[in-house]
C-alpha cells in the first residue's frame, strides 16, 4: 500500500508557501500485530501547526526537515491486525498530512458515526472544543453575569467559548473579522454582542459591547485585538492563553514602543491572572466530562458549530494559510477521501 | 496640637525631587469620641507610594495635589477618647507623612512591644512580610525541591520570600545589587544562591544559579532583571507580581523592539501563570495565619530581617528615592520620634 505525504521541505519565513513543502508518494510498511491500516478521510488544520514548521522553542519539537507534517485525522480502518479495531471502523488518529497510514491501534480512538458526524472529532467534539471547554471552565471560571470576550469567535475554539460561557450564565462578546461573521455570532451562535475588528471604529464598538468591563478574556489571537481588549479588563480578570495566531507568521519582533512594561503594570494594578495552557494538560482530568457535556450540548442544539471543508491534499497549504489569516469560517478541514 | 506634614505639591516627572513636596505645619482638630491622638514614631517607605504620586490608573486613587502623602506608621497614643486604646499604647496606623495625627481608634492595631520591636509591624510582621507570605504561599505555591527566584532580595519583601521558600523546602535564589547585599543573602538570610544584577556577567551567573530552571519567580522589580529571569522559567512556572519597582520612575514606554509578543509566546509555550496581586486581597483569609507563622519564624531565628532607618521627616524624599533606587539595605523607615 502506498501513501501520498506532504513533507516539510524547508522552514517557512513568514507565511508558508508551496515550495516550503514537497509531496511524495511512499510505500507503507506491512502491518504488524496490533496495527491498523488507515485511509485518511479528514485532516484537521490548526494554528499550532505553524509552530511545528519553525525551530523556535515551543511546547513540542518542530517537524524535522524532510519529515511528514503532523496533524489529527479522521480515518477509516481498511485493514486490521488489532482485535480492538475492525475493517470499516471510523477512528481518530494523528496520522498527519497524508492519504494513508499505518498506526498502532492503541493510539486511535473509535468514533461512533451515529452519535455525531465523525468530522466533529476534529472540531467541536475534539481538540478545539476541549481547548475551549477546559480553558474557559478550568482557567477562566466565568461566573453568572460576568462578561467573557473571545476573538476569532467564529472559529472552532472561539465559537465554543462563547456558547459555553452563555450556558454558564455569562455574557458572551465575540470579536470576528467582517460583518458576515459578526452576524453569524449573533444569529447562529447566540453571542450577546459581536464586534468587527476590521471596522474603523473597532475600539469604540468594543467599548460599547462591554459596558461592565471584561472578566474573562479568552486569548487565542494576540496582536492589536488583545491590546484593545486590555483597556477594559476588570480587577481579577482571568486570561487563559491558548494561542496567539496573529503573530504566528511574524518574522521579527514588532518595532517599539515596548508594550511589555505597560502590560505588566496592568497585570499588577488589576490583579490579573494570565495563564498559558495547552489542552492536553487537562485531558486526563477533564476530557471525559467534556465529551459528555459537549455531546449533550451539541445534540440539544445549545452548542452549534461550522466546518470549512477544502477538498484534496493538494490544497492544504492554501487552506492552512487561509485559516491563519481568518479567511475560513468554522473548523478548517481537508477532505482527503469520502 | 500641631502636626508637621509633607504634602504633595506637584506630580513628579521621573524621580521625585524636593520641590514636588511642601512641608506644612497645621493644627489638628480636637479629639472626638472614639478617636486617639497619635505621636508618629516610624513612617514606612514603600515603593507603592510612587504610584500614589502619579495620576496613572492604579489600584488606588492618587494623592490629590496639596494632599498629605499617605503611608503606614507606628505611633504612640498620647491622648485617647476611645476605651480600647490607652495613653502609651503602641499602634499601627496609616497616618501618612506627618509627625502627629488624629485617628479613629478602630483603624489602629495595637502592637505588643514585648513580642517584637514595634517597627517590625511595618516590615517583616507587616505589609511587606505579608506580601511575601501570601504571594509566595497562596500564588507561588513552591513545592519541596523547586527553585524560587526573587529580586530586590535583601528588601523586606524579597528577604522574606527567600526565607519562607526555604522553610517550605524549596531552593531560594536571590538577586540583589552589589557584592555586599549578595553576601548578606547567603550569610545572613540563608539563600541557596545569590546573583548580583550589577555584575557584567549577570546573565551567566543567573544561569549557573538555576541549573534546574525556575518554578516560581516572585516579581517585584520588572525591567532587565525580569527579562533575564524569563529565559529560565520552567513549564508551569508561577509568577506572582507584587511590584515593578524598576519602572516606577519611568516617564515613557521603553523604545522598541516590542517585547510583549515574545513574552506572551513564552506564557503560552511554557504554560506560565502570571498573577498580579495586592496583599490586601488576601488579608481576611490569611493575615491571622501569617502573623502566627511569621512571628514564630522570627522568634526562632528562621526568618531574619534588616531595617534601614533614616532620621527625621526632613529626609523623607531622599530616603524614598534611595529605596526606589535600591540604595537602602533592608526595610526603609523614617524615624520621626523616639
Amino acid at each position: 500500500m502506498q501513501t501520498t505525504q506532504v513533507r516539510l521541505a524547508r522552514r517557512p519565513h513568514g507565511e508558508p508557501v508551496a515550495d516550503d513543502f514537497e509531496t511524495v508518494t511512499a510505500d507503507l510498511p506491512p502491518l504488524e500485530d496490533g496495527q491498523v491500516l488507515l485511509r485518511v478521510r479528514y485532516l484537521s488544520l490548526d494554528p499550532y501547526m505553524r509552530g511545528r514548521m519553525s525551530e523556535a522553542e515551543s511546547y513540542a519539537d518542530p517537524v524535522p526537515l524532510g519529515g511528514l507534517m503532523v496533524g489529527a485525522t479522521v480515518c477509516e480502518v481498511v485493514e486490521s491486525r488489532a482485535e480492538v479495531r475492525a475493517v470499516g471502523d471510523q477512528v481518530l488518529s494523528y496520522s498527519g498530512w497524508q492519504t494513508h497510514a499505518v498506526a498502532d491501534a492503541r493510539y486511535t480512538r473509535r468514533l461512533d458515526p451515529d452519535a455525531a458526524p465523525v468530522s466533529t472529532a476534529l472540531g467541536v467534539l475534539g481538540m478545539p472544543g476541549f481547548t475551549a471547554y477546559a480553558g474557559l471552565l478550568v482557567l477562566g471560571r466565568p461566573q453568572p453575569g460576568e462578561t467573557v470576550v473571545v476573538a476569532a469567535a467564529t472559529g472552532p475554539v472561539g465559537s465554543a467559548v462563547g456558547q459555553i460561557a452563555r450556558i454558564k450564565g455569562a455574557r458572551a462578546v465575540g470579536i470576528a473579522g467582517g460583518p458576515e461573521k459578526c452576524r453569524a455570532l449573533l444569529e447562529e451562535f447566540g453571542f450577546d454582542a459581536a464586534v468587527d475588528h476590521r471596522a474603523p471604529d473597532f475600539r469604540e464598538r468594543l467599548a460599547e459591547a462591554v459596558p461592565d468591563g471584561i472578566d474573562v478574556y479568552f486569548e487565542n489571537v494576540g496582536g492589536e485585538v488583545a491590546t484593545a481588549v486590555g483597556r477594559h479588563l476588570n480587577r481579577f480578570a482571568r486570561i487563559p492563553v491558548c494561542g496567539l495566531v496573529a503573530g504566528y507568521n511574524a518574522t521579527s519582533a514588532a518595532q517599539g514602543p515596548d508594550r511589555l512594561d505597560g502590560f505588566m503594570r496592568r497585570v499588577l494594578t488589576k490583579s490579573l491572572t494570565i495563564r498559558g495552557f495547552i489542552q492536553d494538560e487537562f485531558e486526563k482530568e477533564h476530557f471525559g466530562a467534556f465529551l459528555e457535556d459537549m455531546s449533550g450540548w451539541v445534540r440539544e442544539g445549545r452548542v452549534r458549530y461550522r466546518e470549512d471543508v477544502t477538498d484534496g491534499l493538494d490544497n492544504v497549504v492554501a487552506a492552512f494559510n487561509g485559516m491563519l489569516a481568518g479567511r475560513n469560517f468554522g473548523k478548517a478541514l481537508i477532505k482527503i477521501a469520502d
